[in-house]
C-alpha cells in the first residue's frame, strides 16, 4: 500500500505563489471547494498527488483567474508567476524548458468545476521547436514520434491558438502527420508568420487560448442547452509535464477499472496498448490488451496499478475508472474518476463498500442510481445495438421484448400457448384484453398515455408497453402502419418500454438479473426512509411478488379487476342488467364466493402486513359489452332479446363516466354490491383465520368520496354488517375503514373527513384528473404538445403536478392531522412508484407510506430513502 | 289622524304587578323584545293599545309563566294576579265578570314568539253560566246568539280543558249548536260532572289547558318539523274581552287590507258580514259584502277604519291585513300584521311606502322576496287552480306554459309558424335544438339536470323548462309515457317549471306584468349591493333585455353559441374536418365575418359597458354530427365519402369530454381558431368605432385555463394580432384580458396567474363538475337520491357548494389579489344567478360582479342588495 505523503508541507516551500495565487502546484491546495478553484480535473489531480500517486507534475490556473480574463481581459501578473512556476517545474522534472537537451514538454488543459466534456480546448506538447525536435532526432528510433508530436504542436497552435483550423487543413492538403515541412509551411502560408519557436510565447498564447476557449460557440450553446450559469464557475487550466507511453518498447497506455463494472466483482478490470498515448485507446486505433496481460508482461506495473486502485477507492468511496501511462517502465497516472458500471455492478459494488465500512449508509444509497434498479428489473436491448426504430410511442411500461405481431388478443394467447412470443398491438385495450396482454410479451396501443388501461395493467404485469404509438392499426388488412411502413401480422418487432421505440426486426435482449446485494442494500433504504412502501395488488401471485421486492403491505386493491376474467363476467353483467331480483342476488351471492376466494389468498399472501382493499370503484357500465360488440351470449344468459338488452345497455352508457355514476355513489344507489364484498371480506377472513390461525390485516377503503355524509352511509352499512356476521360466528374481526381522497372537494374537506376514519389515501391519478381537468383517456391530443411546447414541465400523470395536486394534498394532510393527529395517511395513485413524487410525499411530511405497482417497490423504496437524504435521484 | 296617548304611563298605575309579574295589561310593557315576552299576538295588542286603536281590553300573561308552568308545573301566584286583574278589567269594560247583570265574557288565546297557526288552543266565552244565561235570554232577540255562545263553550270545554273531543261530541250526537241542554248533558255523561257554572274556575282551568296545550301533540310535531327549539320560546296568553259581531243588526265582523294585495294601490280592500263573527268569514259560512259597501252604509265605521289603516301601516311600515268587530255600532280591532299580497302588489307597495319616507331602504328592499321577482318575470298557473300532475321532473326554468306536444324541433317550428303553441318533448336537447326550442313555449326533457344544455338555454330564452322528467319519449310511436299513461304528439299539457310538474290538458294561465316601480326599486338595490350584476348573452336581443333588466355589462359571451346555427354549423364542421388548408383557411374567414357581425351587435346593444367574450371553450366535436345521424349533406359540403367521415367523426369523439381538449387547450393546438375570433373582436370594435364613434369596452376571456403558461400563450397571440391590426388601420383598440377559472388547479394557482391577466371570471359550473367530480350530464342516476337522502344539503349545480368549491373560490380570491390587488373578480357559472351563492360571493369579498341568465338578472341585483343587508331570501 503506498503511503500518502504530507504533501501539502512538502508542496508549500516550492509555491510560488502569494495568498492573491493565480497558480497552485498540484496538491498545493485541496480544501472543500477546491472544485471551484481548481475545476473538477485539477481538483482530482491535486488529491491524487497527495495522495502519493505518481502523477506527472504540473501546476492549476485558478479559475478565478479565468473569470478575471473574461469579465476584465486582465492577467494579473498570471504570466510572471508561469514563468517562476515553469522554472519549478523543470526542476522538480529534472528537465528544461525550451532545454535542447532533455526538455520539458508540457500540456495545457482546460478544466471546469461542471463536466463539459470536449467542449473547451487542450494543447499538447508545448515545448517543442525546431531546435529542440532536430537535437531529439539525434535518437533515430525517436524520428516517428519527434516528427509526430511537432505536428500535433503546430495543428493544435493553428486550430486553437490562430483559430483557424479549416484554413490551415485545407493549405496541409495531404500531407501525412509527421511531415514536419508541410506542416510548418502550411502554417506560415495560412497566418503569414512562421510557428512560433520561443516555448514561453508558445506557453503564454497557448494559456489565453484556452482561457478564451470558454466563451467558444460550442461551450456557450453546451452550457445553455445545460443550464450551466456562467458566472460562478469559469474554467481552470492545468499546466502539466507530458509523459509519452508512445516513447518505447516499455511504454504505453491504459484503462482499468478498480472492479469489474459489468458485474461488480472486486477484480482489476481495462485494457492497454503497447507504444501508445492515451488518445490511441479512445480513438481505437489499434486493439487493446486485456489487463491481464499486464499482470503477465509488466507485473510491477499491475501490482503498482491494484494498490493505486484500492488508495482511489478508500479515497473516493466509490469505484475508480483510471487512466495510466508507463514510459519506459515508470507509471504514471493521469486522471481516476468514478467508473460507468451496469446496473447489477452498481448495486454489487456499492453494498460491498458498505459492507466493508469503507462508505457510510448515505453514500452507498447515494451510488444507486432509481435508473438502475429499474434496469435490474427488466430486459434491455443489447447495449451495443444500433437501431433505427420505425415509430415511437410514450414509454408506458419499463423493459424490452421481441415478438409477433398480434392485433387479436385471442389469437396472442393461443400463439403463445404453443410457444411462441408476441407483442400484442392494439388500438387500446380494454378489460378484456387482459388475459391477452398476460399472454404476450410485451403490448403496443396507438391510443392512450402513460396511464391508461394498457398502461396501467402492463406496468402491473411487469411487461414492456408504449402506448400513443404513432401507428395505425388496420383490422381489416390484418396489418399496421407505421408512418407509411406496413407490417403484417406475424411479423416480428423489438419494442423498448423504457424509451417507447419499436423497431423492425427482432434485436439482441438482455436479462438483467437482481442481484443478491440489491435487497441487502434496499433493507438499508428502509431504515433512511419516512415513508413505508406498500404495494398494488389484485392476485395472489402479485402479492408474493411485491413481499419478495419488500412490499410492507397491500396499498391498493382494486376489487373491480376481479370481475374481468371469463367466468366471471357473465355473473357480474347478470348481476347488473337483471331485473328480476332472485337472479340478481344469485349471482351476488356467486360474486361473493368468488372474491371471498380472492380475499382469502391475499390474505394468505400477506400474513402479518396490512391488505387495503377498496371497495368497487368503476361505473358499472364499464362491466358491460362495448357498442358494437356481440350481445348472443349475454342475451341468452340473461334470457333478455337483444334489441332490449341493446336499450338496457344504451341507457347505462354516461357522457363522462370519469365524473359519473361510480365509487361510493353505488353504494348510496346500490348497496347491495358493497354489502357483497363487505361480506366476503369478512367470510375471507374468518375462513383464513380458521385455516392458520394468523390474523388479517384488513383494511376497507371507499372510493370516490366526495362527502362526509356517503362516509356515514358506508360506515353505518359495514358496522351492520359486522355486527350481523360477529354475532353469526361468534367472533370480532379488527378492521379498518378508511376514505380514498380522489376529488378535490374531499382534500378541501379533509378536516370533516378525518375524525369519522382511521385512514386516508390519495388516489392521485383521478385527483390528477378532476384537479388539472384531464381525461387522461382523452389527452392524447394534446398533453403530448403541451409537454413538447414546455407549458407543463412533465406528464402529471407520471410524476405528480406538486403546484396544483401537490398544494391540494399539503392542504388536506394539514387539515387531517388538525381533526384526527393519528390518522394514516397514503398514496396510492399511480404516483406512488414515482421518484420525484415520491420525494415530494416525504418532503411535504405527514404521509406514511406510498402504494405502488409490485414492480416499482424496489425503486419506491430507494427513492423514499433518497428523498431524506435529498439524494439526487 | 287618531292620537297616540301615553298608554303606558295611564296603564302603570293600573298593574297589579311586581318586577316579576305573570301579567301585563295590554300596552302596559312594549320593548324592543316584547314578542319574546308577550307572543306576537300579546305584543300585537299592546302595540294597538298604544296606538290608540280600539282593541278590547284584556292582559297577556307572558311566556316566562308558561315556561316555568311547562318546566316546574308552578305558577307562582298567577291565579291570584288574574284575579286583581279580572276585577281591574271589569273596571275598564264597566262589565262584571260573573256578574249576571252586563256580564264580562272573555277569550283564553295562546300566542307564542313563533307563529304556530292553528296548533294551540283557544277558549272563548269564558264568564258564561246557567245563572247569566238565563238572565241573558230575557232579552228574546238574543236567543239564538246566547244558546249558541253557550254551547261553543261548553264544546271547547269539553275538548280543551276535558281533552275529550270525540267522547263529547259521540255522546252529543245529533243535538244543534244552540242546544243547551243537550250540551250539558253530554258533558255531564261523558265527564261525570256538570259543567262548572264557577266564572272563575272556568278561566283558571282554561288558562292551565291553554298553557298545557304548548306539549300537545300537534305543537311538537310542528315543532320538531320546523326546528322550533321549546326551550327559548313558549307561548304567552291574551286574556281579552270579548266583543260580538253576531249581537245585533248594528254589528259585523270584517278582514280589511290597508292596499289593494292584488296590484299594491292604495284603497282600502277587503270584506265583511253583518251579524257575524270574524270565524264566520274565515268559514265561508255566507258571502262576504265588499268593503265599498261598508263605506255606503256604515261610513263612520270605515272612515276609522281607513285612519287606523293608516296608523298600522304607518307604524309597521307595511301594508297590513286587519280583523275587526263592530257591536252595536262600536268598532273594536282584533288583530293587525302584514298582510300577504301578490308579487306585483309588493314591489308597488313597498316602492310606495318608500317614496312616501315611510320606511328606509333596507325595510324596502326587505319587503320584496326574491320569489316575488321571479313570479313577476314569469306567467305562472293560475292558484285557484287545483291540478295533480301526471309527471315531476327537475324546475328547470321557472314559469308556466300550455302548448301541444310535439317530439320534434322541426315540426315545433312549423306549428308554431302556423300559430299553434307547442311544448318541445326530447330525451334531451342538443345544440341542433335550439330553434325549435325557441318555436316552443317550453321544454321538457327525460334526462339532464338543472344545468343541462336544454335548462341553460331555456332561462336563457326566459322559458320554462322541466328536466329530468320520469316520462319516457317514444319516437317511435310519436307518444311520451308519463308512468303508464300515454299521451300522444299533439295533445295539450300544462308545465309548471317553477316546480317541475307536468300536469294534462290546458290550465290556465296568469301573466304576471312587471310594474314600473320595479325597476326604482331595483335601482335602489344597486346601491346597497356590493356585486355588480351582469348578464350572458350571446345575441343582441338577449343583450337588450339585460340592459333593460338593469345588467351592467355582458360577464359572459359563450361564443361557441353563435356557431349553431344551420348556416353556419356546416361552415364550422368544414373549418374542423378539411384537410385541405386552403378550404379551412376559406372556412375560417366565413367564420371570422359571421362572428364580427355577431360582435357588432352585442358592442352596439351593450354600449359604454364591458362585454366579456369568451373565446371558444367546448370541444370541436360538439359541433361535429352525433353518431346515427345524416352524414351525406356533409359528406358532399366538404366532398369526403362517407365512411371516411365516419372514420374522422370516430377520431373526434373522446370519452370524457368535460375534461378533453377543450378551451385553451384549442388555443395551443388549432392557434388560428382563436386567432380568428381575436381577429373578428377587433374588426368589430374597429366598425362599431367608426359608426358610432362610441368605444366598446372589449374583455377577451381565456376559458379552462389550468396553467400560467396557457395564458402566456394566448396573451402573447392577442398582442401579437392586436399589434398588426393596430398599425394596419393605425388605430389603438384598448382591450382587456382575463382568465376564466373554471378547474381546480387554477384557483390553486391564482396568485400565479394573476400577475398576467386583468380579471379573473369563476366558471362555477365547470369548477363544480370538476371539484365534485360530478358530471352534470350523468347526475340524473344519483344526485337525485343524494338530495332525497340529505347526503347533500342541494343541488350544488343550483346554489354554490360553499363547503368545497366555495372554499376554492376564497382561496383563490385571496391568493390572486395577493399578487394583484386591482384584478377584477367575477362570478359567470349559473351560480351567478342563484341567491343564495350570491349570498356567499358577497359575504367572502374580493367579488366585484356576478354575471346571469338576463331573466336572472333583477333577482340578481335584489339578492345583492339583501346580501348586503342580510335580508332573508
Amino acid at each position: 500500500m503506498i503511503q500518502i505523503p504530507l504533501a501539502k508541507t512538502i508542496m508549500k516551500q516550492q509555491s510560488p505563489t502569494s495568498n492573491h495565487a493565480n497558480i497552485y502546484f498540484f496538491g498545493e491546495y485541496v480544501a472543500e471547494d477546491c472544485e471551484k478553484l481548481l475545476g473538477n480535473k485539477g481538483a482530482s489531480l491535486a488529491q491524487m498527488v497527495r495522495l502519493g500517486l505518481p502523477v506527472p507534475p504540473g501546476f492549476t490556473v485558478t479559475a478565478q483567474t479565468c473569470a478575471k480574463f473574461i469579465n476584465q481581459d486582465a492577467l494579473d501578473g498570471l504570466f510572471q508567476e508561469v514563468s517562476t512556476a515553469m522554472a519549478m517545474l523543470g526542476q522538480k522534472t529534472g528537465k528544461i524548458f525550451g532545454g535542447s537537451r532533455n526538455p520539458l514538454l508540457i500540456s495545457v488543459r482546460s478544466g471546469a468545476a461542471v463536466s463539459m466534456p470536449g467542449m473547451m480546448d487542450t494543447i499538447l506538447n508545448i515545448g517543442l521547436n525546431d531546435e529542440i525536435v532536430s537535437e531529439m532526432l539525434k535518437e533515430p528510433t525517436n524520428a516517428r514520434f519527434v516528427n509526430n508530436s511537432y505536428c500535433r504542436l503546430i495543428r493544435m497552435f493553428a486550430s486553437i491558438v490562430m483559430q483557424a483550423e479549416s484554413a490551415f487543413l485545407a493549405a496541409l492538403g495531404d500531407a501525412n502527420d509527421g511531415d514536419v515541412v508541410s506542416y510548418k509551411k502550411a502554417f506560415k502560408n495560412v497566418f503569414g508568420i512562421d510557428f512560433p519557436q520561443d516555448v514561453n510565447a508558445q506557453l503564454q498564447q497557448a494559456i489565453v487560448a484556452v482561457l478564451r476557449s470558454w466563451n467558444n460557440e460550442r461551450a456557450i450553446a453546451y452550457r445553455q442547452l445545460n443550464k450551466i450559469t456562467d458566472d460562478a464557475l469559469y474554467t481552470a487550466l492545468n499546466i502539466q509535464a507530458m509523459v509519452f507511453g508512445n516513447l518505447s518498447a516499455t511504454s504505453g497506455s491504459g484503462v482499468l477499472f478498480s472492479r469489474n463494472p459489468n458485474n461488480g466483482k472486486d477484480e482489476l478490470y481495462g485494457e492497454f496498448i503497447l507504444r501508445a498515448q492515451g488518445e490511441d485507446i479512445v480513438a481505437g486505433a489499434a486493439t487493446p490488451n486485456s489487463i491481464s496481460q499486464l499482470q503477465q508482461f509488466f507485473p510491477d506495473i499491475f501490482k503498482q496499478l491494484q494498490d493505486i486502485a484500492k488508495v482511489l477507492e478508500n479515497h473516493y468511496g466509490d469505484m475508480q475508472d483510471v487512466e495510466f501511462t508507463f514510459e519506459n517502465g515508470k507509471l504514471w497516472i493521469l486522471q481516476a474518476r468514478s467508473g460507468k458500471r451496469s446496473a447489477v455492478a452498481a448495486v454489487q459494488i456499492a453494498y460491498d463498500l458498505f459492507s466493508a465500512n469503507l462508505i457510510t449508509r448515505e453514500k452507498l444509497l447515494s451510488l444507486v442510481k432509481l435508473a438502475a434498479i429499474e434496469q435490474i428489473l427488466h430486459p434491455i436491448i443489447d447495449p451495443a445495438c444500433d437501431y433505427v426504430p420505425i415509430a415511437k410511442g410514450l414509454p408506458a411500461s419499463p423493459g424490452a421484448a421481441c415478438g409477433h405481431i398480434s392485433l387479436d388478443r385471442n389469437q396472442a394467447i393461443d400463439w403463445a400457448a404453443a410457444g411462441r412470443k408476441v407483442i400484442l398491438v392494439c388500438a387500446e385495450t380494454t378489460a378484456d384484453d387482459v388475459a391477452g396482454m398476460a399472454a404476450a410479451e410485451g403490448i403496443v396501443t396507438a391510443v392512450g398515455g402513460m396511464t391508461s388501461h394498457a398502461a396501467v395493467v402492463a406496468r402491473g404485469m411487469g411487461k414492456p408497453c408504449i402506448t400513443a404509438a404513432n401507428i395505425e392499426v388496420n383490422l381489416k388488412e390484418n396489418e399496421i402502419n407505421a408512418g407509411g411502413l406496413i407490417l403484417k401480422v406475424g411479423e416480428v418487432i423489438t419494442i423498448n418500454g423504457s424509451t417507447g421505440e419499436i423497431i423492425k426486426g427482432r434485436l439482441p435482449l438482455q436479462e438483467s438479473e437482481s442481484p443478491a446485494s440489491l435487497n441487502l442494500l434496499l433493507v438499508e433504504a428502509d431504515l433512511v426512509a419516512k415513508l413505508v412502501v406498500r404495494a398494488n395488488c389484485e392476485t395472489a401471485e402479485d402479492a408474493a411478488l411485491a413481499k419478495n421486492f419488500g412490499a410492507k403491505g397491500i396499498g391498493l386493491c382494486r376489487t373491480e379487476h376481479m370481475f374481468f376474467s371469463d367466468d366471471r363476467i357473465d355473473i357480474m353483467r347478470e348481476m347488473i342488467l337483471s331485473k328480476d331480483n332472485t337472479k340478481k342476488q344469485q349471482a351476488l351471492y356467486r360474486l361473493q364466493r368468488f372474491q371471498q376466494e380472492d380475499f382469502e389468498k391475499l390474505f394468505i399472501a400477506m400474513q402479518g402486513m396490512p391488505v387495503t382493499v377498496r371497495l368497487l370503484d368503476p361505473p358499472l357500465h364499464e362491466f358491460l359489452p362495448l357498442p358494437g360488440q356481440n350481445l348472443a351470449r349475454l342475451s341468452s344468459v340473461l334470457d333478455v332479446k337483444e334489441p332490449m338488452l341493446h336499450a338496457m345497455l344504451d341507457e347505462c352508457t354516461e357522457k363522462n363516466p370519469m365524473l359519473g355514476h361510480r365509487g361510493c355513489r353505488l353504494a348510496i344507489t346500490t348497496p347491495e354490491i358493497y354489502a357483497m364484498q363487505i361480506k366476503a371480506l369478512f367470510s375471507a377472513w374468518l375462513s383464513v383465520n380458521q385455516v392458520t390461525l394468523s390474523k388479517p390485516i384488513l383494511e376497507i377503503m371507499i372510493p370516490f368520496v366526495m362527502d362526509v355524509n356517503e362516509i356515514k352511509i358506508v360506515k353505518e352499512l359495514t358496522s351492520q354488517l359486522a355486527s350481523n356476521f360477529f354475532t353469526q360466528f361468534d367472533i370480532k374481526i379488527p378492521y379498518k375503514l378508511g376514505v380514498m381522497i380522489e376529488l378535490p372537494r374531499a382534500a378541501l374537506l379533509a378536516d370533516m373527513i378525518a375524525p369519522g376514519v382511521d385512514f386516508l389515501s390519495f388516489g392521485t391519478n383521478d385527483l390528477t384528473q378532476a384537479t388539472l381537468g384531464i381525461s387522461r383517456d382523452d389527452a392524447k391530443k394534446f398533453l403530448p404538445i403541451y409537454l413538447e411546447k414546455g407549458i407543463l414541465t412533465h406528464d402529471p400523470f407520471i410524476s405528480l403536478d406538486q403546484l396544483g395536486v401537490g398544494e391540494l394534498i399539503k392542504t388536506a394532510i394539514v387539515k387531517a392531522r388538525a381533526t384526527n393527529p393519528l390518522i394514516k395517511i397514503g398514496i396510492c395513485g399511480e404516483h406512488g412508484g414515482d421518484p420525484k413524487s415520491i420525494e415530494f410525499f416525504s418532503a411535504i411530511g405527514g404521509v406514511d407510506y406510498v402504494s405502488c405497482s409490485p414492480y416499482r417497490v424496489q425503486v419506491a423504496r430507494l427513492a423514499a430513502a433518497k428523498a431524506v437524504l435529498q439524494n439526487s435521484i
